[in-house]
């Protein structure tokens, strides 16, 4: 039998091995540990290598694209050697990327080149002002519109607050300042000015540091970018639980909270607590001062929104299902309750309706929805599904109530995507045992969204629960049992685990996990139903949400969570509504912009629409009733 | 001895009594009181009664202007009868006159007819809002937004705390509402609105209660009045001491205690509480919700509008003198703490320079100084001596620190013009023996502003005191003794008393008199001096602050505080602070005279000025080192 020359990159490793040899096999000759957490089934992907040259045969390509195999993909647990070659082992893939889920969009590309004196709203002038005299004893407010309005500012407004510090700083700064301004706003383009703040000036030095924060809460997850307003860096960004969540893990419970009592103060304190967590830890991790932070753009739902600004949600869950406001005023950090510098702006970023809101508008933005040619489907993935469907020319959106399962909440171990999560999970078809990737590579903690879809798939997929997403009991492994939430399977054993506890799956999850991915699928049925096109036809699908990023697209796929198209059709961007509310931050057109998307959408409002509620529950098996619509899970379902 | 036939109106009563007769005898011989505090010697003037017809011989005239004798006026105490007569005893001037001070000013005429629609800036409009539907599921905000701007008020601007109650009302009112408006401000003429309130509709009946106060922040005294913004009526009137007294009796005591520690919030919230004391009294007592009142004006010196906005008053008294701010932006009553709505407009009035504030401006426009085509003096005593000297065209101004000896603060036995002050006294030139008069009646409590100066004249002009002001204590009458403070005149002895303790004028007492008299007798002087005219050519004299009302022009000119000039040509105005700040409650255009008279007004700085010092010490005399500029004072005295 000739033997063959494998080479590995970039370590330079390399071994003599036969024909036929599996890359995974020669790789560990070559004593390079190539991860196969499926067991070598090619089911999973982890083993993915770079043919660079040389001849090798692919016995499957199963999770590769087409692209990937032309760019010289291969599965190594799938693929024989057939002559010399080099073969890349692409960098381990980092296991820590999660470590600290903050640092996770450390580099975030903007869509435009940023220049701030055309896009910023928020800037720094420099004033230096004529000290008075007997001669000259104009009052200090006097004297400074008078200069700032020489800089193209006439009518400032200062607020009472900076007005009671003026004198004082003026005389400090030896009448040498630098006033941070917010220019103009969505709802005043023209002015007057505001000043947010005076700072001692340099003398012609740097104009001082300007930050902001973009905002984006979620139902179940707060997420925050601190931006350098000067040259529109994300410097970091950090998420968090949403504080609320123990009052309520949907939107509903949270409006009923909210109703009774002081319940409505109670979740304002909680989510404005829980950003002014987010804010101090940035701050302190970066050295910046919170008074520094000037402006804040805020995206969520409008029922965060609406809690957020301590406005009651109580209409919102009513027919007509109508908000206190979709597109929210400006107001001030100091009126809403957030740390930063008092005078700030804070730009709540607007909505469609009652459940279609900023983050929606801000996702279709950041997206690129909004400058779509072909027929293209958005959906952020969060404890609600809201999607949109369109072009740059129309589009029509709705949403459909979730639930939190797919950010870990409402799962018995269910986690947040952060360290000690199992992030992703495969079931050996024989063993039924689990293979797992914990986050950050320790003890896990518990299962996250991403981990729950694989599960879901692997074990439909392994056959170890059915398309009603029942259990099949009789398989004879210990990981199958009845726990305190009936019918359960076991992920990971006490022993292995941080707390000492069994992490589970059980017949209760599953059924949310049904319900969550019937709704979001329901909903995407019902929206290209509503202007005459078919899935089919959707060129484009571009997912958000801020754990989308991590989501397995052929899992997703398995479980009937998102409709069956060609893998190079879908996007995932992460957390769009975050993205969206950093571009707001920095651009005044990109505000404009988000302001003419949710002017441009047409909502459909589905609570009282048969039509989704049939879509629904034809949904809510593995994938779907009509199988017709998942060719490629049927094949694998025909192959099993 | 012929005999007449007195008849005495308006009782009807008569009596026959002999030629030669004093209407006064007369009078008692009828059974009718006239009384003569001053024991009769033509003084006091407060025997006056009018002789209806028939003759009569006025032996002297003193107190009574030449108008007053054409009017038919004459003196009981010093007019003979010559043949029948009718005789109009005026009725008894009500000694209950400021029984309850407040009550003082209650009809006070506009000098324009008030037309809400054409002057008033806070409105209430009447909103009929279409009820949101599936069909029409427009956010509460942007219903009221366009329900508004139909009614020509586009992009009114809604508060949030407005915006948190929105959904409740609006529902709870079934969708018909009337909408507090502030339409425009100085600040933003041309809008957008502010909206201040929402109540439910009536259904067309009538448009809700609007009420303004308008408020004077004296050093000493502050003032306010309740007005109905519908009517224009001023419906009410309270006055009180500022809370601040204790913390230094003029402005400069009082911005050095603000300098330091925690002043400034303390004397902040003291002149709020004073306010809120005022507005408190002013709603129970004419049964109105303080949440009604939707517009507060205020006017003061700057020290006060300083204070009262929190604003550092340090700059104020160091030279050059600049304070923060001249005329202060529009505020809400929340952000200055203020018990009416909220979000009620307070608009503080602007002023001229440190120490020429909104007081004088509005006091200009109130005493129609604004409008004057001949030279004319204008003064506010109060605390600060400010005046302005001008005419239609031009205005200068200056203030001299007058100390609060003319509130009755800073003189041992001094106190308020309130119920128990001796408001007027006369001293018997032989005994030595005073007369007093008592606001209410009763016993006295103390020495109001108004008989510190009679009190002070007629020490003079009896010869009590000296030109110097000193006591001569050799006049061998018990009223002049050694007491804990020097040299003292005993008014009323303890038994007479309120208190059961002695009421006294102290030698200190007449050193503060004297230096207040002087301070502004000066300011007269550099004004005149300034402009290069003389005391002489000023036509007519307005006098205002609060006390100035009851002010005895003679016994001013008699202690050298005003100048010499016919009585005819004074005027006393009472408040002219309030009452411009009540113009500027209910007029836009007068609000913009006021802006008009800030931005005309020269300022005169009197700190550093030597004239000024020079003509203050020559004015450390009774009447004044230069007698020549009193004559009929002058005439006086030789008569003596």
């Amino acid at each position: 039998m000739t033997s063959y020359t494998l080479t590995f990159r970039p370590s330079g490793q390399s071994c003599e091995v036969p024909t036929g040899t599996l890359i995974a096999d020669a790789a560990r000759l070559a004593g390079i540990d190539i991860a196969r957490p499926c067991g070598g089934q090619g089911r999973c992907g982890r083993c993915a290598v770079v043919v660079e040259s040389g001849q090798v045969r692919r016995r499957s390509t199963l999770r590769l694209s087409p692209a990937d195999v032309e760019a010289g993909y291969a599965l190594a647990c799938q693929t024989v050697i057939e002559g010399d070659a080099v073969i890349l082992v692409p960098e381990q893939e980092k296991i820590e990327r999660r470590l600290v889920t903050d640092k996770a969009a450390r580099k975030v590309a903007l869509p435009f080149a940023y220049d701030p004196a055309r896009h910023q709203n928020v800037r720094a002038f420099t004033v230096a002002l004529n000290p008075p005299s007997l001669a000259d004893a104009t009052d200090d407010v006097s004297r400074l519109e008078h200069a700032l309005a020489d800089q193209g500012l006439p009518g400032i407004c200062l607020p009472l607050p900076l007005q009671r510090e003026l004198s004082a700083r003026l005389r400090a700064a030896e009448w040498q300042v630098s006033a941070v301004v917010e220019t103009d706003n969505w709802r005043q383009p023209q002015g007057p000015a505001r000043l947010i703040d005076l700072l001692p000036g340099n003398n012609g030095a740097l104009l001082p540091a300007l930050y902001g924060v973009a905002i984006d809460i979620g139902t179940t997850t707060v997420s925050a970018f601190l931006v350098d307003l000067r040259s529109g860096e994300m410097l970091d960004s950090a998420a968090e639980y949403n504080g609320q969540i123990s009052r309520g893990e949907d939107v509903i419970s949270r409006i009923v909270y909210a109703s009774k009592g002081d319940g409505l103060r109670e979740l304002a304190d909680q989510v404005q607590a829980t950003i002014n967590g987010l804010i101090e830890r940035l701050v302190k991790r970066n050295h910046v001062d919170a008074r520094q932070i000037y402006k804040a753009t805020v995206a969520g739902n409008p029922t965060m929104i609406h809690l957020f600004l301590e406005l009651p949600p109580a209409s919102i869950r009513l027919t007509p299902y109508v908000p206190t406001v979709n597109h929210p005023l400006p107001q001030t950090a100091a009126e809403v309750g957030l740390n930063i510098n008092p005078q700030a702006a804070v730009d709540c970023l607007p909505g469609v309706a009652s459940y279609v809101g900023a983050d929606i508008t801000a996702g279709v933005l950041a997206s690129g929805l909004a400058h779509a040619t072909d027929l293209t489907l958005f959906i952020d993935i969060g404890t609600n599904g809201e999607m949109a469907l369109g072009t740059q020319d129309w589009l029509v959106t709705c949403a459909c109530s979730a639930g939190p399962a797919f950010e870990g909440a409402g799962v018995v171990c269910g986690m947040r995507a952060t360290q000690g999560a199992i992030e992703d999970v495969w079931v050996n078809a024989q063993t039924c045992e689990p293979t797992y990737r914990v986050i950050g590579g320790g003890k896990p903690k518990g299962l996250c969204g991403s981990a729950l879809i694989s599960l879901l798939a692997e074990l439909f997929i392994t056959g170890v629960v059915d398309k009603g997403g029942r259990f099949k009991m009789d398989l004879g492994t210990p990981r199958l049992r009845q726990g305190d939430h009936g019918a359960e399977y076991v992920v990971a054993w006490a022993a292995e685990t941080e707390a000492g506890r069994d992490i589970v799956l059980t017949t209760v999850d599953i059924d949310n996990l049904m319900r969550a991915k019937a709704a979001i699928y329901a909903g995407f049925g019902v929206l290209a139903q509503s202007v005459g096109v078919s899935l089919a036809d959707v060129s484009r699908m571009l997912i958000g949400g801020s754990f989308g990023k991590f989501i397995n697209v052929e899992r997703a796929i398995q479980i009937g969570l998102l409709p069956d198209m060609p893998w190079d059709n879908f996007q995932f961007l992460g957390n769009t509504a975050v993205l969206g509310a950093y571009m707001a931050l920095l651009s005044r057109e990109a505000r404009d912009q988000i302001k003419a998307i949710a002017e441009k959408m047409t909502y459909l409002e589905l609570s009282a629409d048969n039509q989704f509620y049939d879509a629904f529950t034809s949904a809510l098996f593995l994938p779907h009733t009509d199988l017709g619509g998942f060719p490629s899970v049927a094949a694998l379902m025909a192959e099993r």
